[in-house]
């Protein structure tokens, strides 16, 4: 299997950072001069993170990458490489095909986001789930990385693209199995395309993680705090403000949806915008004068909201709608429940 | 949980390299100027690396780290931070007990290598098992890093420490459980001592990672190939021969055994020693007019043979012993079979 998989990487040209890829004790990268390295590592579980009979493999393998990715850009970095931990349960493991669908979704996003797989670890499963751990390393101009932290009363809080369409396409994904009774990740050959380059149609199983956007607010010095919207924008919102010390009000009806949100029909469309997870937005402040481009390399971004002083007897977060000021409680998490 | 081992991690001394802990996206580092990066992953799961019922959690947890650290003494590097990522099922996460004696295990070596937490993941496990992955990162002086790649026809081949001695305390755990019935983690009170400091008394549940030796052959440019013995002698000096392009002869009698494997009696014993694995030495070639000290940072090192041209017709390993030289199989590995 590591065979496989180290010739299967091979594909994405080497140069930049990585000296030594596959095969020692441990891969050799030079980081660039005058940069820092930031690192994540996300489980990737099958029934936490994702099921095989509702996700084809290209979807697990594009999936358990833009994780790590959506990481580096929430920092603002640019990818050094990446590190796979896989265990197959032997059922996975003597069919061929799920391997290779895997690593084709995980090397695609890979090659277009020029991030080497530089290394890992296999084993067998010790159950009949499929495990996974992505690593991955970045790297930023010395001392300039994002950060939760930075957020200030007065500034304003944006979002990239847009939100919602993750948990929609999840929730036709559930339906979808109801109603045929069997195998959304075989019946849905639409979701098996090779490459990920329409995640407008599929924003759950193929989300485009933006590292340019990230970049961009890096090089603009523009965001004063950041993060990705993994867990849900409720509840990334409150990691955000709890880092920085703040608390934020943001507009209903500012919040930009996604098509197969809005399809869903209220109160599911707000549902899937506040709490929906895994869109793989940037979530960020700037300050109260800063100006911000409509678009951040070629990514709409909108403003939806702003962050207020932190204080007793007033909620972290505050949901305006129709003239109301209501209390948002994190409720972000756990996309299988 | 996250909050808990952040608190707990915390103890250790940020310093050195660490810029940003855990609690943002990503932990920012900065690396030591003229240096590089080497990175290691490796997954640590129930049943396959380890039993609940055999392991004490401090064991588990000292291995996790161990087993990462090994890799970077292998190229000769300092460490500059752990990343963890944790799955856990209900049974364990409801177990303060056992979770504080993972980290006890974990982060007393992590004090004694001076090796930060510095991030990591958590989740639920998906089945009763608990799987850990831990991804190590060190540096070394660029181009400097020892490889599995290097070694020669005519090298002399060495070895850090004694082999044996992991196999045999594991094939012994495995015996008092079947007399007692039970469970010989629990049984065990001397496997549940603190601090890591007597691996010759336990070096299946508390190995050492060579890295001052790793970090001496470095220095001292002794080495031209270097790996460490966690699969066992057979199958890692395999692999460094397949790095090398070379094959290897070693002398049965010059194999320095550890005292626990000399215990078992012929053949257990050579056996022991041949493909016991977990032992966590390094295994290093010199040049033939190289000077070898008798011991590097405290630790002995023997000479177990040499490095010849390989060839057809001719095996990649021969051992050599009582004046007959036969092949040697790799035959490391799965512990736990």
């Amino acid at each position: 299997m590591i065979d496989h998989i180290r010739t299967r990487a091979s594909s994405i040209g080497r140069g930049g950072a990585l000296r030594l890829g596959i095969g020692d004790d441990c891969a050799i990268l030079a980081p660039p001069r005058g940069h820092e390295i930031v690192v994540t590592t996300d489980l990737s579980l099958e029934r936490r993170h994702f099921r095989r009979d509702w996700h084809p493999a290209q979807s697990i393998g594009h999936r358990t990458l833009a994780r790590g990715l959506s990481d580096l850009a929430a920092m603002g970095a640019r990818p050094l490489a990446a590190f796979l931990s896989l265990a197959l349960p032997r059922s996975a493991a003597d069919d061929a095909t799920w391997l290779d669908g895997f690593l084709d979704g995980l090397l695609s996003l890979a090659a277009v986001s020029k991030t080497p797989l530089a290394g890992g670890d296999t084993a067998e499963s010790p159950s009949d789930h499929i495990l996974a751990d992505i690593v991955l390393l970045g790297s930023t101009p010395a001392g300039k990385a994002l950060r939760r932290s930075g957020a200030k009363p007065g500034d304003r809080l944006f979002i990239t693209g847009t939100l919602g369409g993750a948990a929609a396409e999840l929730a036709g994904l559930a339906t979808q199995r109801e109603n045929t009774g069997g195998d959304a990740a075989k019946n849905s050959s639409a979701a098996r395309r090779k490459n990920a380059d329409s995640s407008i149609e599929h924003p759950h199983l193929y989300p485009q993680p933006r590292l340019a956007a990230g970049q961009a607010l890096l090089r603009r010095s523009l965001a004063t705090a950041c993060i990705d919207i993994s867990d849900g924008l409720s509840t990334d919102l409150a990691h955000l403000c709890e880092a920085s010390g703040v608390a934020a009000e943001i507009e209903a009806a500012r919040l930009p949806i996604h098509p197969l949100a809005r399809a869903l029909g209220q109160p599911g469309t707000l549902a899937a915008a506040l709490h929906g997870g895994e869109d793989y937005e940037l979530l960020f402040t700037t300050s109260p004068d800063g100006f911000v481009p409509r678009t951040l390399a070629g990514v709409p971004v909108t403003c939806i909201g702003r962050i207020v002083r932190a204080g007793r007897g007033h909620p972290q977060i505050s949901l305006l709608e129709d003239g109301n000021s209501t209390p948002l409680e994190p409720r972000g998490w756990e996309h299988l429940r």
